[in-house]
């Protein structure tokens, strides 16, 4: 191994379940039925899970929250704001759907991937994500190995 | 069969000819040309009839239309009507079509499938859609056995 | 709910995550690293995982056999051995993917969605496959109401 | 209206109706499950049909024989038949399908569309296309206008 290439931290399935069911959990807590989207720093697919009774749509829609989220390393929040504000710009941006719901996994100054959730209001998706965060905020802290900067 | 996988109601052809056959009678008596598009629950084209004269966007908007008001289970006007009070970001999701004449269709608590038709103003589609909807629940209710709740 | 539609039982998650987990055993066990993925009767994604290590090219393929084999309704063993034997048309066909490790889940006469897996050699691939399945008539008749037919 | 331009028959929905009918009876009397795609002379679909117990692939699959008869202005067999005997550019070809099942329709000189049809042995979608073909050929002529050369 040359150490002329830096690192990266990589999400594992180990993690995603941990953050998937902490997202599950939320949901049945609460009976609402979602799509929870896990993506690693690529964008690709490491953990999809569609709740029953889930409206078809969130397929495609939790994934592609998540792959906006890891993508433009901002929550899909952060680009439904610009366009609450008139910034009509987001509509025409490859890869982009401005609704809540999608949020980046940082690790340290590393985004390591996203969480994507649908089915519900927006702003209940976004809850559901955020445990999902939170989760692996808590699961690697509990490492006692690496602090992450959440 | 096990119990432990739930059922549900499946749209068959013959209904869909029934629905079909009311909506375009609908279109006929105005001399309205139209096409026609019947999906399953999954959004599967199921039937399709295009009426001569009709314009050629109207395939695949009559059929877009289905697809999204079974997929978010939701008639398409009701997302035309968000975009209408300035909520942008219906043009920003994947499979949205937000123009009035695409209907789900509710057997009891299930989407079993939608129409979608294209053509006209959009809200003759939605008229002409509407009658097949309408179809639908009297050729179900014709059997006498249980009321459904449209 | 009408007697005039037909129908056909839903594969739940609960049972998505059964499967899931007898394959990833298999897959454990043998030291093998694979995407899992897990479709509904129309071919939408219903579960997906994908382990640590595995290729990129592994969450395409899984997916891409599972709607294979439920829109088939054959392993895709089954075109695969029409390739070997010369069918070239097999690579022709939209939507197939001639490669073992997809396999139709059936409860009675109903194909009610499909597992497909990738990572391995597909011979492996089929086995991980085969343990989702068999996973599934287990849950199944563990209801002790009816046997069903795989 | 200029003498410059030449004119061509146009497929009407009167006609699709005729040749459908024709294609499902015979489908039903061999209890065969199919889908079947009529096309205009564009390849823009027409109409369209999909009968209970259909594998989920018939739909994109009839649609496709259909594309590929008219804008190749040959049936899919003959395209199956050079990939029998080795000529392999055939699954190289944008938009070919070379699976029996697909039959341009000609009206003098003219392809005004195709028929398409999936869902049993391509052997046996072909003589439901057929059927459908002939239904045609028998509609235009009763009409006592057009003579058509098939």
């Amino acid at each position: 191994m040359t150490q002329k290439l830096p690192t990266r931290p990589v999400l594992t399935l180990a993690a995603a379940k941990v953050m998937a069911a902490a997202a599950e959990d939320v949901a049945l807590k609460n009976e609402w039925s979602v799509a929870i989207a896990i993506v690693d720093d690529s964008g690709s697919l490491l953990y999809f899970q569609r709740m029953d009774q889930n409206a078809n749509s969130s397929v495609d829609v939790a994934i592609a929250k998540a792959i906006h989220a890891v993508n433009f390393r901002r929550p899909t929040s952060f680009h439904e704001d610009l366009l609450d504000k008139g910034n009509m710009v987001v509509l025409g941006m490859p890869g982009m759907l401005p609704l809540e719901g999608g949020i980046p996994l940082r690790v340290g100054e590393h985004v390591v991937g996203a969480i994507g959730v649908s089915g519900v209001r927006s702003s209940q998706d976004s809850i559901i994500a955020q445990a999902g965060e939170q989760a692996l905020t808590t699961y690697l802290s509990d490492s006692g190995i690496i602090e992450n900067d959440f």
